[in-house]
């Protein structure tokens, strides 16, 4: 029996979730079969149902059910120890957390500032008045409001991939000479900027463009598995 | 024949240099012998003469000659391959990498803030006017006007360090269980901050001062082998 994965589903079948993502690439570095099924965006009860909990990705391995997409990365790396391995060993794991956690509140922070306004046209039009709500709330100002100063938050983006930019001058991938979690994790939160918004964030020639397309590639195009960002910013806008 | 090391010194055998320290902990680590020799701040034509370039620490191997830390540590994982691991690992050597990146452009910068106008105080008086030349061209200002707007450099500073925060409430060391030189990397940078200034910039009860304390007392003492920022700001300011 195939494990099964929940996620988000975004307007007409669209996947913009980062956490959905780094999780689809370790079940590919794994070469384990999963099972996708969808929730819809605002779907808050389906989830907690499956859960007790709020958030996707969720994964059900026969009557164990795991949450948060750390946990789950752990879960596969125990689960199937002969594949290849998500981490490398202690350190790797150790590192590759810090650099989860990284992502989660340094990256995923500049990459918001520039797509939060955008992003809402990726949901599904039932779905948009509870984003424009949720966060609103969280950001304490309107979606345009959180994007209006688009210099600024593409300078502070630019000094945040810096350090990114001198690894992969100097590597071919975050983990090394192999991708592994640590390239999957980081990768997802700019999955989440090219599906999210209509800008690419990241110029030709740069390493790290370099990087992000040789990995959107793989796994015979994994990257390109749903469709990208509308073309035309259909239907209401969640007010 | 034990191998040497090459380190600036600064005022009445203070040693603030990153740099250094990162490699003083690696020898630590792996449990190697090392005799330190010292050159003033400012005596750029000495350590061209050693290596042709004008970065310390150097370290000296018989004939062999290697410069810049990184390569160092390289260096003494290859040399030294029997004594406890610096990397734990390809996948370790690789995301240790990145963090030593991350260390020098983001975290460095962010002290570098708080520090360079207190920092020139740790220097032999005599080699206070090079500091003060060197970086005031760098910067494009005044020591004291770079740090002036000290408000906003420590809010930039703890939005920073955040990750390491969180990632220090979850595992003891950034490598894990134990201390490896993805920690002494990052810690010299805070060496830096702490021997370069007299503001103690991590907040007692944070896990980041917690796990610096702890490497500041690991190895007997080696982060306190050395005097602590002078007491007094004596002496020219070199302007």
């Amino acid at each position: 029996m195939s494990l099964i994965m929940y996620e988000r589903i975004g307007h007409q079948n669209r996947r913009p979730s980062p956490f959905s993502w780094r999780i689809d690439y370790a079940f590919a570095h794994k070469g384990v079969e999963v099972e996708f099924r969808t929730v819809r965006f605002a779907d808050v009860a389906t989830i907690r149902g499956l859960s007790g909990q709020d958030k996707v990705p969720i994964v059900v391995d026969g009557d164990t059910v795991i949450h948060d997409s750390w946990n789950i990365t752990e879960y596969l790396e125990t689960r199937f120890p002969d594949r290849p391995s998500l981490f490398g060993g202690d350190t790797g794991r150790a590192l590759t957390r810090h650099l989860n956690i990284w992502s989660d509140i340094t990256l995923g922070a500049a990459i918001r500032r520039l797509i939060a306004a955008d992003f809402i046209y990726c949901l599904a039009p039932e779905d948009r008045a509870y984003y424009r709500r949720s966060r609103e709330a969280q950001f304490g100002c309107s979606l345009e409001d959180y994007c209006a100063d688009r210099e600024r938050w593409r300078r502070e983006f630019e000094a945040t991939i810096a350090p990114l930019e001198q690894t992969l001058t100097e590597q071919a991938w975050l983990a090394g000479a192999e991708p592994a979690y640590a390239d999957y994790v980081v990768f997802s939160v700019f999955q989440y900027a090219r599906l999210g918004s209509p800008h690419e964030i990241l110029p030709a020639g740069t390493a790290t463009r370099r990087w992000r397309d040789a990995l959107v590639s793989r796994f015979d195009q994994l990257g390109d598995r749903y469709p990208g960002y509308p073309e035309q910013k259909d239907g209401p806008d969640g007010r």
